[in-house]
């Protein structure tokens, strides 16, 4: 499949990409930096130089895929802004849009969000932002009907590491086999690549777990 | 002051129009129709002619307070659109940035969305998408910590008439006299030209009724 990464040089987005091009895919990084995106990607990387806020609809028809792997953790509004760019954009197009989120718009056991928990440790002003507008961008996502959209949750840790085994989930929090909630990066970009080959999750979340 | 109002030949944006020039105050219009506009606003009406999704932060610094009374009653996500590219436009600017919601985000006596309500009267379907995306509108404001926002809903009837008494409520959906919940496009555009006169409601939304 022509699989589109946006953010495609951010942990996320390389796991992605490294992951479609193992499964023999047509893969294309959205970079702001060519130097970096080759850097990252490596020199024989397909590469759109574009910032995320003009990359268009029409622009994204090419694909029959686009991963929205932008992460901006010093300034999570900008996570929510590009979503809400790129929902725009591709309102009664047909290209699939997949959303990468984090732990906080998971739900816990009473049906609460995590960020809810999350907001009342005690260092928590320092990065509850982030998971606060995650939030936001399930909300968004949620009242959507226009977009061929999935969205896939990470877990409380989230880490740069190998695809190993992984567990998927739907709206709740998940633990893996030690009891903590973690992924990697691996294995989130391998049940990402699952659902873009098989589709389970139509214009809903899911999330993945380490085993 | 000087006041911009997005969506300036709608029946809310007339209204505030009107309200503002009566008031004294320094009043241009965002419109996509210069022909329209004067038209609808006098020939003397300082216009600018813009696509919303066009307007950026930096246009909008010349002004104490934009008005987005843009409203898509066919397309009604396009409104949450136009609000999430103001704010992503307005993110750390000083203007003061006012929304306007209908009354779907409004509160139900038990808590929940006046929307919940809605979606289930028999011939919802033809119209209930837009409070749904209302009440999004209303949930990307709530995530907003960086935008100098307001905003106001209307009532269950909100309808083209005169400024003649009304009074404010917060969350809820409020009943006039009549035991109805109604408002008017002057009464409301009464209410908001009084709060940017006299704020009260910072980064928070309200709501108005007729007396």
């Amino acid at each position: 499949m022509k699989i589109g990464i946006i953010g495609a040089t951010g942990m996320t987005g390389k796991a992605l990409y490294n992951e479609a091009i193992n499964r023999g895919h047509d893969v294309t990084g959205f970079v702001r930096n060519e130097t970096r995106g080759k850097d990252v990607l490596g020199s024989d990387a397909q590469l759109i130089v574009e910032d995320a806020f003009a990359i268009t609809g029409t622009q994204l028809d090419q694909f029959d895929v686009v991963i929205d792997a932008f992460a901006n953790h010093t300034e999570p509004e900008q996570n929510l802004d590009v979503l809400t760019h790129l929902i725009h954009q591709t309102r009664h197009h047909d290209v699939r849009m997949f959303f990468i989120l984090g732990a906080g718009p998971l739900l816990q056991e009473d049906g609460s969000y995590v960020y809810d928990f999350l907001k009342t440790l005690p260092d928590a002003a320092a990065w509850v932002d982030e998971p606060r507008y995650g939030v936001t961008e399930l909300q968004v996502l949620l009242s959507t009907r226009d977009v061929n959209w999935t969205a896939i949750s990470a877990q409380n840790e989230y880490t740069e590491g190998p695809k190993t085994e992984y567990v998927l989930g739907k709206d709740h929090l998940m633990h893996a086999s030690d009891g903590k909630s973690h992924v990697t990066s691996g294995n989130l970009a391998g049940a990402v690549m699952d659902e873009i080959e098989q589709p389970q999750f139509k214009m809903a979340r899911f999330t993945v777990s380490d085993k």
